[in-house]
C-alpha cells in the first residue's frame, strides 16, 4: 500500500507519467515554521546531475495543497504536489510484451493484469521519490527543531569504495558534488566509474550511507517496531535498494563479541559508547550514539546494451534494447531520498515513544 | 509493539524470566490440519545444541490455549504458550547498575525506567523467539499446503564462509548438524570456529541465509509494503540481526547492470529468470523465482572475558565480567527462527494480495 | 488521522478553504471499469439543494490524478481531486476569539494552537466529504460488480418521522427529491420542516438510514473488526453524526428476546431470516440479509440567531451572530456521504475476508 | 481480528470453552502501580448477579503472565489470563445443525466452515469480555492517575427507563446493586423486569450509559480517528451491542440547533459548556466536558422458550429449545465491560495525541 507510519503518516499518490506525483503527510504538529524554499532545494538535489544523469528535464516545482498557512503548519495533513511535465510514454507500451530485465514490468502485468500503468514505470518509478523527498524534508525540519540532523552520502560506486571514517560534516559536504562523495579526493574517481559504465551502455551499483546525529536515547518500540525494522521497511520502498545494514552490519558476521560490543563510557557527563559498531541501536532502541546505516543500491536496470528477454506473446526469447538515456548510477540521486525517508522514520518513532513531541 | 502482520497477525507475550512466553496468531484459515509434533520439533531445533550452546535447559513444551480443535484450526486466533522453568534471575540485578555492552540494559533502563524487567533480558531476550518459532510453524504449514517451502541455513560463522551455491535441499540438510551448515564438509570447520571463540571467553558472529521456494508471482504490496520491506522489518525483530540483503544484495553495489539484471527465460512454459540476483523480487513483488535473503547476526553480546563498562551509580568506568556460560554463536539457533519469521511474512503477504487464500 | 481502511484504504487531503480537497484510494483491483460521470453525479447529489441549502456555489468538478487509465483502474492508488473555488475566508478569523457553539473552533484552537486553519471549518468542514463521496463511489462500483447495492435516505427530519417499511427501491427513490425522502408523501412535510427552521434563523436535525443489499454471508472480522464497529467508526467521521444503530437498534432495549431474535427460514434454497431486527449482522458478521443502519445527524451548528459564547480574549460572555446563510438541515446532503462511506467499509471488509475479490 | 488500539494495544486470546481466556495489553507505561485486587474486583463485578444470572460458576481468577513486577508495570506488554473451569460443551454440537436465532452459529459455520469452535459461543462468547475487563482495568488505573474517572450504569431495562440526570456519583452508586441502577428507587423495578422476562422463558434488552469525567480538551484524532468513532468501534465488539449515541444522540434528530448547541461559559476560569448535548465531543475531539454515551444492548439471544429455526441438514424448519438457564438480561453485566472498554479507548487516544503521557 501507499501509506506508511503510525503517528507521522505518509501517503504517496500519483504515477510517473500521470498528471502529478504527491504526498499527504499526517501528523506534523501545528505551528512548525516551514521553509518552502528548503523543500524545493531538497527536491532539486534529487534531480539528475549535469553530465552523469538522464536528460528527463522536470521543473519539479513543489506546490502546497493543504496544511500550511502563513508559513506554518496548521496541524492538518500537509499535502504537497509536483506536476509531471516532461512525459513521453510512447516507448513503454512494448514493455508489456517484452518485459525489461530488472524492472517490475512482468510482475506488475501479472499482479495488476493488462490494465497496469507501466508508463515510465508507473508506481514503481523512481519518480515517486520526488514526493518522498518533499514530505521527508518536513520530517527533517521537525527533527532539526530538536537538534537532530540526518545526512547521507555515497559510500561506494562500483569498484570505488570510500573507506574513510565519515561523520555528519562529510555527509553534508557530499551535497557539493554530483556523485555525493564525502571527500573531495573521491569525487573524480566515482565520477569516472559512473561515466565509464554509461559509455559502455551499462550501469553500476552503489552504497549510500546515512547518519542521524543528535537522537535521544529511547527511540524504537520493540519487540517488532525496532529502529532497524522500521528504517529497513521504509528503505526497501526506495526503488533499487537490495540490502541494509546498521553499524558494523554484515562485517559483524566475522567479528568477535569482544570486538563488536561497544564499551560504555562517560562523555561530558553523558553515557556514550567508545565506538559505534552497533550503529547507535541496542535492542532495537536508539542508545544516544549516531544511528548509522548503509543501503545497497543495485545498478540501474535500464541499460542501453542489448539484453535477453522474452516476447510474452510469441513465447520466444528476444533481445531487448532500451532506447533513450538513463542514469548510469542512481546512488547519488538516492542520497536525498534516503535522507528524507530516514527522517520520516525517526520522526515517527520519536512521536510514538513520546521522546519527541 | 509486540504485534505484527496485517491479515496474518502475530502478537507475542511473556518475558524471559516470567512464567511463560507465548504467541497469539490471528488469521490462520479454518480447517487447516495442524501437526502439534511438528511445532514441537521446530521449537526443539531452536534449542542450544549439545557441545556448543548455553546450558539453560528448558523443556519448551508447547501448549495450545485456543484456536485448534480436534487437530484442525477453528478460524479463531491460535494461542500457543511455553512455560519458563529453568529460570535464575539473581544475577541480572547488577546489570541495572553496570549495563552489559551490546545488550539493551542501558536503553531499557532509560526508556522504561527503574521498573524495567531485565531478568534474562526481559522482552529483549532471545527467549521470545520460542514463541515466534511456534507461531511461524503454523505459517509454514499454511505455505506447505500450497507447495511453498521455506528453509534456512548458516552461510557464515566468523571467518568460515560457505561459498557454494545452495538451494532448498542443502538448506534442509542443515537440520542434521548442530551448526546448521548446508554442506557436510563445513560442519567441522564451523564447529571449530564456535568452540574456539567459546574457549577464549569470546563469541563470534555469522550469516543465516533463507530460501523460500514455490512462491507464486505477485506477492508484495508496493509502494511501501514490499516483500523486502516486510521481511526486513520482521527480521530485525530477531535479536542480534544487524543487516539483511536480498539476492546479490550488497554485492550489487560493485556490479554492472548487465551482470545484475536477470534475463527472462521460459522454463516448462513458465516465465523464469536465467539466474536470481534479484533474490526473487522485482519492484517489491515476487517474480516466481525463489526468494533468497541473508541476515547478518552479530556475535553474542554476553561474553566471559572482561569488558569495559560504566557503573551508573558512581559514574566510574569499571570492568564487567558476565558469569555463566552463553552460546558463543547464536547463528545456528537463529536458523529456525529466521525460517519461522519468514514464513509468517510470506503467508501474510499471500493473504493480503489474495494470491494465497 | 486522515487514513482509514485495511485492504481498501482511503486517505483524504485538502481543507475547506485551501486550494482543493481530494482523496487517495488504495486497493481498488485493476481492470475495474470506471464511469467518471457517475462519480460526478454522486458528488453533485451532495450539493445543497435549490431552495433549502447554503448558497456556496461550487462547481465540484472531479479530476483524476492517478490510477485510472483508458476508463479502467490500473491497480495503483486512485487519486481524485476537487478544486475549491467559491471561498471567502474573511469571516472566520473572529471565531478564533469567539468560538461558535457546536463547532470545533475551540477544540481545534486548543489542540492545534494558534496555527490551526479554521477557515471554512478547515479539516472539520463538511467540505471534506466531497472527496469521501468521490472515493466512495469507486467502492460502490466495486460492490455493484458483485450485485451489492448501497442506498440511503432520510428517515427523519425534526418532528417528521418516516415510519414506513423501506427497502432499496424506496432508498433509491429518495434521489429524486431534495430532502431525500423515501416516499412522495413525506417530501413536502420534510421540506416544510427544513424551511421553517431556516426562516426562524435556526436549524434542525435528522436521521439517515442506509441499506446494503446483496451482501454475502461472512463479511466482518470479529472480535474487534465487526461490521458494526467498522461501519460506526467510518460514520462518526461524517460531520454531524452523533449516533448509529443497526437493525432494531435502540428499540431492542425495550424488546424481548423472543421478539428480537430473527427466526431462520429457507427462501429459494438459501438460509435467510424471517425478519431483520439484527440489521443483517450476527456476531459482527453479515448473515446474508440486508445490512440496515441509521445515523443521527445533529442540527446544523451554524445558525443565524444569536447564541451565547465566550470572548476568549476578554474572558467575557458574549452573543455571537453567525452571518451568511447555512443549510438549515444537513441530513439530506449527508445521504450520498453515508452511502459512499458505507460502500467503502463494506468493500474493505469484503476484501479482507476474501469474500469479495 | 483480535487486536485493537494504536499506542495502547489490546490483543484478546482464548475461547469460551477452551482452557482459558486472556489479554495482552501493550503500551502501559513503565512504573505504574498495579493493584491486582482491583482488577479481580472489576472482573468479579462482571459475574452474573445472584438471583438474576446464569448459574455458570467461574472462579475467574486473574493471573499475571508478564509485564508486572513487584506491583509495578515494567513497560513490557502485560499479559493477564483467566482459566476456564466450569465448562460443559456437550450441548453445543447440535447448534451446528440447528443454528440458534440471534447467535453467530450460522455465520460462524459459514465463515469458518465445519471446523469452527461453537462450544460456548467460541470467540463470539461474552466470556471474552472477562479478559477485556481485566485489561481495561489497567487502562482505568492509567486514567485515574490523571484524575480521569470512567463509570457506567444501566439507563434502561425493557420498559423501565431511568429518566434522571446522572453523573459520576450515580454511576458509581450502581456498583452496589445487581441491576446496576443509578438510583435506589429503580433497583426493584429493573430487577422485576429482568425476573419477569426470565420467568416467562424470555429475555429483555437494555441501555448502558457511560460517563468519563476529568478528560482534558484535545483527545481524538480526526478526520477518521474521532473519539466517537474509536469508542463506537470498541463498543460494537461487546457482544449484544446494537447501537451507540453520544450526548443527546438520536434525540438530536428532533432538536433545533439553538437547543442542541452547547453555549460556552467560563467556570472557575476554565472554558466549559452550559450543558452537554454534545456529549463532551466537538469535531471528534474532547471539549473538556464529560464524555457521555449510551449503548443499546439487545435482549439475550439464548431463551428457554421454543424458537423457529432451520435444520440445516434436512432443510426443514424446526423448533429449537435452548436448555439450561441464561441471563435474562445482560445489560447489568455489560456495565463493567463498557467501562473497561471505554477506558481502553480513552487511554489510547490520550497517548496518541500526547495529551496523556
Amino acid at each position: 500500500m501507499n501509506t506508511i507510519g503510525t503517528e507521522l503518516r505518509l501517503t504517496l499518490f500519483g504515477t510517473s507519467h500521470g498528471p502529478c506525483v504527491g504526498a499527504v503527510l499526517d501528523g506534523i504538529p501545528p505551528g512548525m515554521a516551514i521553509d518552502l524554499e528548503r523543500i524545493q532545494n531538497e527536491v532539486d538535489l534529487r534531480k539528475p546531475a549535469a553530465g552523469i544523469g538522464t536528460p528527463r528535464q522536470e521543473e519539479d516545482r513543489v506546490e502546497v495543497l493543504s496544511g500550511i498557512l502563513e508559513g506554518r503548519s496548521t496541524g492538518s495533513p500537509i499535502t504537497l504536489m509536483v506536476v509531471n511535465r516532461n512525459v513521453d510514454s510512447s516507448k513503454y507500451e512494448q514493455f508489456k510484451r517484452v518485459p525489461r530485465p530488472g524492472h517490475a514490468d512482468l510482475v506488475a502485468r501479472s499482479k495488476y493484469a493488462e490494465c497496469t500503468d507501466l508508463r515510465g514505470g508507473g508506481q514503481f518509478s523512481g519518480r515517486m521519490t520526488v514526493a518522498l523527498v518533499a514530505a521527508g524534508t518536513l520530517a527533517k525540519m521537525l527533527l532539526e527543531e530538536r537538534d537532530i540532523r540526518v545526512a547521507a552520502f555515497v559510500r561506494q560506486i562500483g569498484s570505488v569504495r570510500d573507506t574513510g571514517e565519515r561523520g555528519l560534516a562529510e555527509a553534508l559536504f557530499s551535497r557539493s558534488n554530483p556523485v555525493r562523495a564525502a571527500s573531495p579526493e573521491l569525487v573524480e574517481r566515482m565520477m569516472e566509474e559512473v561515466l565509464k559504465a554509461g559509455k559502455e551502455g551499462d550501469s553500476v551499483g552503489g552504497v549510500v550511507e546515512c547518519i542521524a546525529d543528535g537522537l535521544p536515547m529511547g527511540l524504537g518500540e520493540p519487540f517488532f517496531d525496532t529502529v532497524e525494522g522500521e528504517m529497513a521497511k521504509m528503505m526497501f520502498a526506495v526503488p533499487g535498494v537490495k540490502g541494509i545494514e546498521f553499524g558494523a552490519g554484515f562485517a559483524a558476521a566475522s567479528m568477535r563479541g569482544s570486538q563488536h560490543n561497544d564499551p560504555f563510557v562517560l562523555v561530558d557527563g553523558k553515557v556514550r559508547t567508545a565506538k559505534n559498531d552497533a550503529g547507535g541501536i541496542l535492542g532495537g532502541i536508539t542508545n544516544g550514539m549516531p544511528v548509522v546505516f548503509r543501503v545497497a543500491i543495485k545498478p540501474t536496470a535500464s541499460i542501453a546494451r542489448g539484453q535477453r528477454s522474452l516476447d510474452l506473446q510469441s513465447g520466444r526469447e528476444t533481445e531487448l534494447k532500451i532506447e533513450g538515456r538513463h542514469d548510469p548510477c542512481i546512488a547519488p540521486r538516492a542520497v536525498p531520498v534516503v535522507e528524507a525517508a530516514a527522517a520520516l522514520v525517526l520522526a515517527d518513532l520519536g512521536m510514538r515513544g513520546g521522546s519527541i513531541d
